[in-house]
């Protein structure tokens, strides 16, 4: 019987591009099994290279398409190419369906690309945890370009897309007007802006709307990122070159400013706070088999102990 | 000058109806400050009366018009009603924008209706930890219902308003079809469906479709809760009853089953854990006046530690 995989034998067959040891790493660090830690560590020194790209934008707008056409684009453009798509959770479903991921089957044979779909876990904070690690290892397999695909709507989803180097905001005709977009809260957090399906009846005053929107944001000076408004179709690839284009500038805008040392500085912060705070709760649920974590409950609901209370008691008895 | 309130004289304030005692004790456990514990002891006995409604939706679908709506008939049927609208956090607008907070305007001058915007917090979990304070600080006050209002497609959003006494799921004509609501993972957590805007074009289509979806759903027995699809026109509150009839069927069904109790007691689970987790991250920011987090993020940053080590250490320090 073999032993379980050496975890720098792993990352180097990872960095010769083998899928398999990605999708590995992947899951030895996504569920944080026995050689975690060692896993981590020996995929940091790997890390740092990739240019980490957020796309976000409402159902509908067509997210899965722009993101598989964005990746034939840089694979044209002979970039390595890693994907996470991340879905919220479905207790129903046990996860993402399929449809989406269909679609990314046409880059199923390409060895330079990697495609990892998140399941996203029950338990709060489950996604930010999950994503990054999952990150870290494309990272240090080498990808040039990492997509991050998601529903933005969420607070969770909108810090974790709005902290990747470069985030492009999705939009289609008819979607609803730029308010919505506005009271989600993802205008503030686009670095490139699309509006897709622009063969649509509606684009240009989607376009316009947006500008306008845009135009309010404060104005920082002359160095400042302009954010850059383009239409696409990504169904027929349409846009997508001018997409990479601008993905490119911006990333080399943002390495002159220092605003990439800073969104990779904020997004490590979160990383090592939702990582202590991770195995926190994983502590407190295995005090006395959860049984602890019952029982405060059940003193709650009978009005015996407030919840903050329960708090302190659950972690005296983790500590 | 006047020492601080007296947490147990405000809340038979709020209880008496005073507008001002509900939003001072919510400020106080939203903003977990000095007397927090002795504020949320003092909730606890009056707690576990409300029925806690979840409203949600994408952007577009008219929530908060049919939220006020919703309020109204309620208000028609004597009861006393919470609102709490979850807008995701935006960093640029330091908040919810205005717009919806306006449509509420109406039930301004009616002490039987308390409406609290929550202006997410900026970290992780900070929805997750926000709303229950809120919540019980309503409960207390003595509302007969509180309608929990969020955009329902991130993972923290479900997670919370799927924990409802009662969750309403609204839908729009051509707002995308019902697979895009299957992906937010929110067909599973409605208890009642609403296709709201139900006088435009396609209003049936959408009927159709959401049914034919929720008949995919696991047979649950002949006891099981048939979640029904209804119409409204919000707007002109053409539905409501029917909506406001049919949360109080659930309500009856879901005492009877044992369905409320079920969904109660992981609420405080998860507040429990919510609140603990809490602590241990604002103690996690404080070690060395923060200057420890940042000492661990250089680090990680320059690949000499991974974040797993520095998680490690960094809880090791604020034990």
């Amino acid at each position: 019987m073999p032993g379980p995989p050496d975890p720098h034998e792993l990352v180097e067959r990872a960095r010769a591009g083998q899928q398999l040891a990605v999708a590995r790493l992947i899951s030895m660090v996504e569920n944080a099994g026995p050689q975690l830690r060692e896993v981590s560590a020996a995929l940091t020194p790997h890390t740092g290279g990739a240019h980490v790209v957020g796309l976000t934008g409402s159902p509908g707008v067509g997210k899965s398409t722009s993101t598989s056409a964005l990746v034939t684009e840089l694979r044209a453009r002979d970039r390595r190419v890693g994907v996470l798509a991340v879905d919220p959770s479905s207790p129903f479903s046990g996860g993402a369906l399929l449809g989406d991921r269909v679609r990314m089957g046409e880059h199923a044979d390409d060895d330079g690309v990697f495609i990892r779909s998140m399941a996203t876990r029950g338990h709060l904070g489950g996604l930010s945890w999950a994503t990054p690690q999952a990150l870290r290892v494309l990272d240090a397999a080498g990808c040039d370009v990492i997509l991050i695909e998601t529903v933005g709507v969420g607070q969770s989803e909108v810090e974790i897309v709005g902290l990747a180097d470069s985030t492009v905001v999705l939009m289609a005709p008819g979607m609803g007007d730029g308010i919505q977009a506005a009271k989600a809260g993802i205008l503030e957090i686009g670095d490139v802006f699309v509006v897709n399906k622009a063969d649509r009846e509606g684009a240009r005053r989607t376009v316009r709307e947006l500008r306008n929107m845009l135009h309010l944001r404060e104005y920082g000076g002359a160095d400042a990122w302009e954010a850059p408004v383009l239409t696409t179709v990504a169904s027929r690839a349409e846009g997508i070159g001018a997409l990479a284009d601008a993905l490119d500038d911006h990333l080399a805008w943002s390495r002159k400013s220092g605003e990439r040392d800073r969104r990779r500085s904020e997004r490590v912060r979160r990383e090592i706070e939702a990582i202590g705070m991770e195995q926190v709760r994983a502590r407190m649920e295995q005090v006395r088999g959860g049984d602890a974590l019952d029982v405060l409950t059940g003193r709650v609901l009978a009005g015996e102990l407030d919840p903050w209370a329960a708090a302190d008691a659950l972690l005296e008895q983790s500590a």
